[in-house]
């Protein structure tokens, strides 16, 4: 049978499979289970159009790692073809960690558990199914593959990942701005001494690639509406984890039930062999369906929360360059007070957060430019403004949110 | 408070909701739920970017909408601020009749009723809601609204429906091939005698139209893939009803639950109140989630069919030209009974089914072209070459499938 | 010196340049040439976007090769590396022989020649100085190499030719219904005793070609107001002959002197061997730096038709499916007549033409489909629906087009 | 006859010409002539898709004009119809004063006379042959209209001239990277005082702007190899008028004849009333067919630099952050001489220059950014990172071009 196949993509055009390896890769249930978690969780209450999912990502930054292979070859290095398919394979499962939600549910059901140390166990897991053909693929995302370059397109401040999804949320939120000119980028790679590097010529597309994650990080990723909608759905799986806790009976979906009433660490991953496929059972459809179920639960802290995020009646929310202290929450409290909310139930409905982003880091791995005399220079010391400067400033903002039109009385 | 919004849109840009009742029908939780359904159902099986909900094309319908009157204006139409907002209403709220899987699940759960008269019970209520906000728009929905061609707008062979689906459909699979012209398009309409006409230079225009909308129903709606699944998904929820039928205990979300126990009738809506809400309750979430439970339900039928189409493990599918008889049938069933299927099972197994498509249907109302002396057109009859003729055939096409890899056996 | 290089391209991103044949041929003088040669030659006066050259055009049908015969390989057949580059030389040549606003000027300076014919004379005379390393190419483009399908890559009903001016006129002109997926049809190709066939699951992306084609056809290359605007060209040109051949003296550039001097066959090109060297140096610049320069010449006829097109004050042109009579000519001649336009003088202002398309000729070489059975089927018997027949149907249209606001009165 | 028309843009997909006004202007031989002239000069030897003009430029500032005001009327701005043309026509004209390779051409042939200036003789004659229709636009473009903001669309920087063609030449260019996000721009944009002003939720799109045209300047307007050009074509004309300032005989179009014995001041064009029929009479294609004329001429350094830049034989060119003294420029100067090349000829083989680029200008008019606290703040001073003061930087970079392999030994 003929594995290779063709899958189209409003991004790219069509994405290839280009082995029987990727293939088999593709059609793993740990994989397909990617199809049902969506790359940007709950980012369609602003843009409605973000439901791509970390399938299709996954997708996306196989297609890109392998333009980019065929890029430094055809410059003279010499890639093996089990080189290029354990890239190409590496990238594709890089995601597998991902739980429903990411960010949300993980801070909640697996606080300090890192997706990336999930992933690796499960990348291990498919290897020990396919008697060692993930390997290379293996020790290249978890950095131990001699040839450097390759963990640096898996994973660093300019791999495939990055692109792809820079690339693709962009497309499917519509915030055009922030769109990278990758094929470029790609052209520009280059290999020096093992280390991934970029043409000098590819200096300005590198700086207008970092300013383009700035803008997505605050029109998209940090975006009020959607920190709002986070909150929101952190708050009831407190109060569902609080009610189960306390012995209520709460419906859930077999799937999710487990991860209820539980917290796991990444070792109980190896003391319970179940885990893993609990874990795997889970994908974004266990928590819609029990956030609807909850919205009919007796509890008027958990059912308020859950009907108002289903009908996006979000929590206000207000940004602040300083944390915000009593003057501005103590008429916050008094206000949901009013509106029959308890002084117990009052956490649920105001919260605070914080949140920080710089575009580039500094003391990180730093992106190298490879000058035309041959020099390799960080690319922040490499432009001739400071505008790279500016962009590794780390901007902190504060935030409070509040259910404004919330009403718990009888 | 200011209700005008912009909204990020990948097919059109932005999408502006120019008045406060677009607003709060939008706000609406009617409308909301639309979020929670997909356009295509199961299409992303095939492409993984078709993702897109019946919220987000009903918001580029009201798009399309405004734009098309908008043009109409210029060409010294009157429309009433009334009529316009009327219009976009109207179309904006005309899927609110939909079920997850619309044409699966309601050939299971409400056969015979038409989602469109959902829809008018929908209107109605919210309509009731807003104190008659919404009786014009009704009217236009329903066809009783004197000015014919706002009617037509909202649902003919030319209508904003069809040209925000095939216009979207075809950016978010990726079959570019499908791309219509709609700005053209609207811009050649006009109004002759109160009925939508197309000026004769739109000719070529409507042509690619419905070229487009040919090579979109087999390409995608009618995908050999896309058949299986939802083959599939079908035999599914059979086999579920089936199980709740001879008091088999199943898991369900609860808003689900309710539909798997009872087959309503559009009568059953007036009589029986809390249908509508519990309708409304329904998104793909618990058509998903109960799959997902069901995977591990004792019945190897059930969980076998549910785990196949949660790991993407399809049947097989063949077309044929003419009705497929024992000499196709009778091996497959062969098979199957040796992988363990009994006499009973194969049904689930084996799906026998036809499908059939014509892109323009002449003895519906048809497409007018007003020819540059003024005379109306059926636009197969404008054209100078015998192509959409061509495309009024009705196109009928056989399909079987079946598990070519199920196995029963403990 | 590395020859390697990257051209931005807005159709297809970038095209690589990939071997140093392929710089050294575009980096030819006969090629730089082709900068200057609009493609679709006065069609900005209908879609001022429709700039783009035969030089770019060329440059993306070398591209699409190279896709095409990268799929092709993908299939397991064997395309040998000279092979490769022959084609892709063969393609990259072919419009060679084109001169500035190519079917006017030839009709009225070198009546019978095809510019096949010319582009042969001129490959042949690159091959002489480059010491035949466009042996192979050369044979690819004339037909006579055994591969048979390569000369179909380069000249057929499905050539890299028809689809790159296809993908980029519909691009540059804004007609966005004339868009074909180039890609998709690409990856369709298959070969079948060294014919050029396409799979199958190919046929609708075949048709949506065909009807891309057909709309092209008649919104663009025939446009009626593009026909009016070469009319009009044709006269001066013709006017301009006359003039010259009568004794009067006409500004010209010193390389298009000669050819309005002269009319040549090909056979000259053998007997005067600067022939070469003048056509080569002929470009759009020297039509439109004469016809500026004649708006200022004493004769009526040759300055007014100038400053007309200039102005872009075109002739008024109409459509009749039937040839127009005096019934039609005769009351325009009287008008012209009124105008102070002489006897003589009036086949420059009233012009009667006709033009004809079929989207699709059978009796060529046909476009073969390789159906799952094997067959190989002419596509339109392979179609379910007669619409590749009807795009079979030859149209003739007639026009007539006439100054309608000349005045010569004094 | 009814004058609305409808243009084809690949950009914007369509343009509207709303009035008979702007028709009228459109149709005008000044205005038509800028379809003669590319936007971007020689920009094509290394964008081979740069080949859009001012026609098409000016057409789309246009559009801009009237999406922005279109916003600002929905946002409750009073803007008379009238008005509402004017500023339309204004941006439709503001090019008129351009010659054919703008920035080159006027250097050699009108040193010192700004393009605005000509501009404005040019709108005040079209003015008084339309009996003062152009009085508002006049006083808009001019900056002497009372309601600023109108000036401040036109010209400044954030004014739809710069929009349009940011959007524009990336487009055509291809360098994707460049694309701006126009119409969010626009609909953040807003009214105080008069002034034209930015919400501050558009903050990051006006980075963004802000980048990308910095982007553009180092990628495009100033690269290397179009600098080199122009350097080239510059040298062309400087020797084309010594070579007539002494006497010597040289072919030229009629309309450039004139500005190659002269040398024209603003004053002129009221002095002498045919120059301004002169100016309206030029285009590429004098220049073109001109620079094809002289390649055959005599004088060695003349018919070498015009062979050379027909046939894209272009300078070597090298940049260098300080300027460039003897160590380097004597080297080149000896292998100069060595090619033949004698001493009162180097200066054509050898170049030296400087170009400098701000992304953005603070004491200039700034950008106004109205906070939600109803301030008005300077964009760099609005940002939270310093990236708009490192874009306020002046980048001056110096460059030396010579020709490498010229040869002028007979």
């Amino acid at each position: 049978m003929n594995k290779r196949k063709i899958i189209n993509d409003p991004v790219y055009g069509f994405i290839s499979i280009s082995s029987d390896l990727l293939y088999d890769l593709v059609d793993h249930p740990y994989f397909q289970r990617l199809r049902r978690i969506k790359q940007l969780g709950l980012a369609d209450v602003v843009y409605p159009g973000a439901l791509h999912t970390r399938f299709h990502h996954a997708l996306g930054a196989m297609h890109l790692m392998g333009q980019a292979l065929k890029a430094l070859q055809e410059k003279g290095h010499m890639i093996w073809e089990l080189e290029f398919e354990a890239a190409q394979a590496a990238i594709l499962l890089h995601d597998l960690g991902h739980g429903p939600f990411s960010h949300v549910l993980e801070s909640v059901m697996m606080p300090g558990v890192a997706h990336e140390d999930v992933t690796l166990v499960l990348m291990k897991d498919i290897n020990r199914q396919m008697n060692g053909r993930l390997d290379i693929a293996i020790q290249m995302f978890n950095g131990t593959y001699p040839r450097r370059f390759f963990h640096q397109m898996i994973s660093s401040q300019l791999d495939m990942d990055r692109m792809d999804y820079l690339k693709r949320d962009s497309f499917y939120t519509g915030v055009i701005e922030g769109s990278i000119g990758a094929d470029r980028l790609i052209k520009m790679f280059d290999i020096s001494g093992d280390q991934l590097v970029v043409e000098e010529k590819g200096l300005l597309s590198i700086e207008n690639f970092l300013h383009a994650r700035r803008l997505m990080y605050w029109q998209v990723y940090l975006h009020k509406t959607l920190l709002s909608a986070q909150a929101m759905l952190t708050q009831i799986l407190f109060r569902a984890r609080e009610l189960t806790a306390a012995g209520h009976d709460l419906f859930a979906t077999p799937d999710f039930a487990r991860f209820l009433y539980e917290k796991y660490t990444l070792a109980d991953f190896d003391s319970q062999p179940d885990l893993l496929s609990s874990f795997n059972a889970l994908d974004d459809n266990d928590v819609w369906a029990s956030v609807k179920g909850w919205r009919l639960h007796s509890d008027p802290v958990l059912s308020t929360l859950c009907k108002m995020l289903l009908n996006r009646q979000l929590f206000k929310i207000q940004f602040f360059n300083a944390e915000p202290g009593e003057e501005i929450l103590g008429p916050l409290r008094a206000q949901l007070k009013q509106s029959g909310v308890g002084e117990t139930q009052i956490p649920y409905f105001l919260i605070k957060g914080e949140t920080t982003n710089s575009a580039y880091a500094k003391e990180q791995d730093p992106i190298r430019v490879k000058m035309k005399n041959g020099d390799l220079v960080d690319i922040a010391d490499a432009s001739d403004i400071p505008t790279i400067e500016a962009l590794t400033k780390i901007v902190r903002k504060y935030y409070v949110c509040w259910g404004k039109n919330v009403s718990l009385r009888g």
